[in-house]
């Protein structure tokens, strides 16, 4: 590993969108320069094969080939957590063991997604999971898609089992947040990362060890720099940065009628950067000239902004 | 294949369950007797790789053994139609064409079930896909598990696709299926076929071509009993059998307290049965003794009434 | 009252649409026809103060005055059920005794619709409730409005309190229907009525005691003969009769994108016949020249099929 | 009034409990102790015949009743809010007379909450009411209670017609939250108050003008310092508040099933304090004596904690 365990789940680790050339192909030209892109932006980690990566509708091929060509590139520069969620639990073991001989450092998984689990399933699943694992491992509480909430008493139960290092929360549901914040306040070297960037600066400043935060994508050093004034507790400059985060938000993220608008918004960015394609794979599409321009329209608008700001 | 397109999508179509014997074994004994019962039971096709059948709990290795035991096994008896819901895209199509090297006779998908699709990304992905495929294509709506509803006008929308046969509603909404029904009247050809056998009779009695009925693994003949009963306007007798299925969902589907309580129950019988083994893919794990005795006092139940059922 | 306990709730009893000419004022002509068209046609009671009678956005003091001017009207020549739905338990019970007062014969209850109430405060409001009540009551299951299920186990508990003499069920969860129906089927004096017109002739062949089907405000004979034809087994008779009711729905019910629409429609159609005004208490509004157009389309067209339907 | 309308919407407003000695009585002498206790504990302003106050569960006689003892034992010392909210719109204008005669200082209205309405028809609902109303008014977002969101785009909207001076925010989505308070950025005078105290120090630190916390029924001063501290910045004092305050909520608020605990909770303290009856209007009923023994050990706990607190 490239840091202990005590290090790892701290500051902005974004997900890392997919480069995609086509359905089945890596936009290998894109992978490189993203991932150079994110660490000159100081990002504390990467976050691969999550939903804004597009896990699920990549092929396994694919994804292995992603794991490979990630971890490559990286050279140990930064922590790698693999997504392996997955609703077929042989395929999220054999991916872990793929991921750990490449050299990522931490696995993530979401409840499996398709016929609900319930709360005691879900305890006995994680179990057997966990103990076939050859990573620490964060859980991913992602209820939107996997239609299952890890409640805080599962998160709780699940926290005393060897290798769990902390939670990403992505329910957008902030009493849930401090809800499991509280009940596992007595594990201080269990970590809680918030999902949601509109949430990114309360949670911090309330005590999240860091965001998963796809805006980082497209912007690393703005999400860095408002991770490094939480903890610096510059609550002024917070404040500056966290305006231009809901500004993306309410811009780039709200172009478009669909839940996969904001993958599709943050690809289109990257693609208008020169950083990589935005082709996404079935069942979504990448924007259209239509949205492309009003995209382009709010990239102009947000560089802008971010060229003015001086802390 | 083993009949004309036009008689596809007929009467009782078990969604059948996977015999396993650990988290990646066929149980190859008991998937024999299973399908030789369903034969035997004189149901009018069989339906791997659906809900009932775990498929997306298995691995991409073991569906593809699946697939080809069942169709080395059935030799053309009956039609198999084969799921192939998922979130990739790729793996779709590949499975598909395997389905048809094997001599499968349709496929069935349910929309990509990770991150919500709209209805417009929809309808572009059955188009994408659909021109990939080399069987018919029944579509499959199931938004307890998939969160998306194919919405009345894209079914309709959907249905004007090439090789496109019917719709399995398993959304437990008779609204919709009265409404999807009626809008596609002007398509004979399009068959619908209910899901949950709590519905059967109703969706049979006024107009449904067929039903894919869970407990048709357990009691084949009672389904297609009732199926036929339907067909020859025998109303009373249409009651009578719907009755026990009736029964069979408030008892054996009502044991225990997790959504995944039906196939439970359906493996705990079929392996009371002596038929196969009660084995659960992962995240789920089979009924344990308690609910096992409380399983076996509802069999006998169910059995005895059976045997007194004189039409 | 007009008939003994043991003829209530049977055949079909349209939940009457409330006249107004002004937010404050029941149109008393338009009420007087109403009733007399209703009756004309055969209906087996009526329902006011329900959902579609607009019932929780009158003033009280209006609430009384359509009470009385009904039950004026109709001098017992139906059985009469008066909505006594609220979330003040004091308002319920003052207005069961005006009811009974005025010569109503029953009295319909949904859950109080504000703060959700867990099953065990259910089950202890109706006993209170009951308690206080001077007819027999009609549990009414409302989830979409009043955000709780009547649990069945619930209806089973609330069955035996005296008093309590049938459910009307407007979930449009005919699982929900066939599990009460089932559940209740020792007590055979407890009548079980199907609100959503879209699920009649399900539920009048196998086994409900009737309809609340709001478009019987609108064509009663339709509704009357469609549960006489089901009383009677004529199976063909049904399914004709029943298309008609289906394309009520799929024209009249779905022109706007409001869940009003439905109240809407029907008060527009009213209106077109010169039967009564089509105002509509706020927080609602009725339909404007565009909707009304496509709606006397539709009235046109309904009007057509009536008069060539010869069963 | 007794302040202007500036000034209004600041800091600590509790939803004030009613305290009751029977179904259709108010507990007097509790009433002017509460209303002192409060006044005592430093709050901003009194909202009662809220969700916390009960009001739907009361007749309209009691309604009435409170009003005029509150304004009576308040003495224009703090503003008061009254709640409107009502399914009937004649009711909700009368009671707004009724109020400002009393010497209320503003209203507070969430959508009408029985039918679900729409966007279109809640922006011309508002303005029909506004047209009628004596005082300024607040919206009050709570869909858990109505089923209705107020869209950002329908804050906005509503937010430029007269006497609209500000949301009370009780959806517990903070993105619902951050996404109002940039929308209405660029009108400085319309103020947002956070409802669920689980969010109060997030909301105060990024902005709301205060809470309506239900928890400050029992301990004004503490949601009272915590504001003070925020408005000062002392971040550090701001997180010592905010821990007892979410200790409330996983002892008080969680003891017991269901979602009307927390007014259980509360009237329950508020008894043991000696502050008043803790009566609940039907269909909710006070906690007996299992939940009665556990709330009091919380509350020993909570004013420990309290006592020891020293910023």
């Amino acid at each position: 590993m490239s840091e202990t365990t005590g290090n790892l789940l701290k500051g902005i680790i974004p997900p890392m969108v997919t480069p995609l050339s086509s359905q089945d192909e890596i936009d290998r030209g894109g992978l490189k320069k993203l991932i150079e892109h994110l660490i000159a932006g100081g990002v504390h980690g990467l976050f691969i094969l999550g939903t804004t990566g597009e896990a699920p509708a990549l092929s396994y091929r694919l994804r292995y080939d992603l794991v490979q060509q990630v971890c490559k590139q990286v050279r140990k520069r930064v922590p790698i957590y693999v997504g392996i969620t997955d609703t077929a639990f042989t395929e999220s073991v054999k991916l872990s063991h793929f991921a750990c001989e490449q050299g990522a450092d931490a696995l993530v998984v979401a409840p499996p997604y398709y016929l609900p689990v319930g709360q005691a399933e879900l305890i006995e699943y994680f179990e057997h999971l966990v103990s076939e694992l050859p990573l620490p491992l964060v859980l991913y509480n992602m209820p939107g898609c996997t239609k299952v909430i890890i409640e805080p008493n599962t998160v709780l139960r699940v926290a005393e089992m060897p290798g769990i290092i902390g939670l990403k929360d992505s329910s957008a549901n902030m009493l849930y947040f401090n809800q499991v914040k509280q009940m596992v306040a007595i594990r201080p070297d269990f970590k809680i990362l918030i999902g949601p960037e509109e949430l990114l600066a309360e949670a911090l400043v309330f005590g999240a060890d860091g965001g998963v935060s796809g805006g980082a994508n497209m912007f690393p050093r703005l999400y860095v720099d408002l991770y490094e004034a939480a903890v610096a507790r510059r609550a002024e400059d917070v404040k500056i940065l966290y305006e231009i985060i809901l500004k993306i938000s309410a811009t780039i993220y709200s172009t478009g009628h669909h839940s996969s608008n904001v993958v599709k918004g943050i690809k289109c960015i990257l693609s208008l950067m020169g950083i990589c394609d935005d082709f996404m794979a079935e069942p979504f599409h990448r924007f259209r000239a239509a949205e492309r321009a009003i995209i382009k329209k709010h990239l102009n608008n947000i560089l802008e902004i971010l060229s003015r700001t001086i802390l």
